[in-house]
């Protein structure tokens, strides 16, 4: 474990929560990198690259009149020299455009690697679990700390 | 990139998918790290320790007359030294004691730690996303090649 990447890592997190409050998506894609895997929280099933992140980007944003908050919450990192993961919760909240009101508790795991220019996101995962009786997805569920 | 590790995580990823086949629940044990920290598929949204996965296997193949059939597409290894990620896709197939048929892709994250002894399992994610709209779980979407 290196604990300097683990501060690095910790750092481009709160990087991400102020950028996500800001809707300043130019930071948030610039961590990106071209070739990110990326299993999102809504479909589709995975993308590839950086521009569905874009685009995803642009709707989430979009979506809201008010917000969207965005506290993360539980992190854990493993991180050696070159290679790290982050996993987290967070909690978005806010009132969608349509009225509708999000309070929603989301896990998250992001893979950075670092490059000569500084840490990139290779892999990207977010969901929330589903109940398998009802097929619905479980979007409130607020864990107890890990 | 480590092609040393990248090569023994794919075939962790081999043992799994044959363990599986075999409801070997000890050989999938033996992978988990004492403190593995998941986000598992169905609830709950987080869990910590090796008695968790041992609890949701035994629940997993004891849901099954028929299966679980458990393919794996799709593998993308990012591997340093010590530390290395899978994301894939599964597919399982087969038919429940309540005589349900399942057919479902689901997406998944396996982070490794190389322990003096081994690669361990310190970190699970697996999912479906869900559509925002209806609020239910999408269990079936086979994504194109990545």
């Amino acid at each position: 474990m290196s604990e300097a990447s683990r501060r690095e890592l910790e750092q481009l997190i709160d990087e991400r929560v102020t950028a996500v409050r800001r809707h300043d998506s130019a930071t948030l894609l610039r961590r990106h990198d071209d070739q990110v895997l990326t299993f999102p929280l809504l479909p589709p099933t995975a993308s590839r690259g950086r521009e569905a992140i874009e685009a995803s980007l642009d709707q989430w944003f979009g979506g809201y009149v008010d917000g969207p908050g965005y506290e993360v919450h539980d992190l854990v990192v493993e991180a050696d020299e070159d290679l790290g993961c982050c996993a987290f919760l967070y909690h978005v909240t806010g009132t969608l455009t349509t009225g509708d009101v999000v309070d929603m508790w989301v896990r998250s795991t992001a893979v950075f690697r670092r490059l000569a220019d500084g840490w990139r996101l290779v892999h990207a995962h977010e969901s929330v679990p589903f109940d398998p009786t009802s097929g619905r997805a479980l979007t409130s569920e607020r864990p107890p700390e890990l």
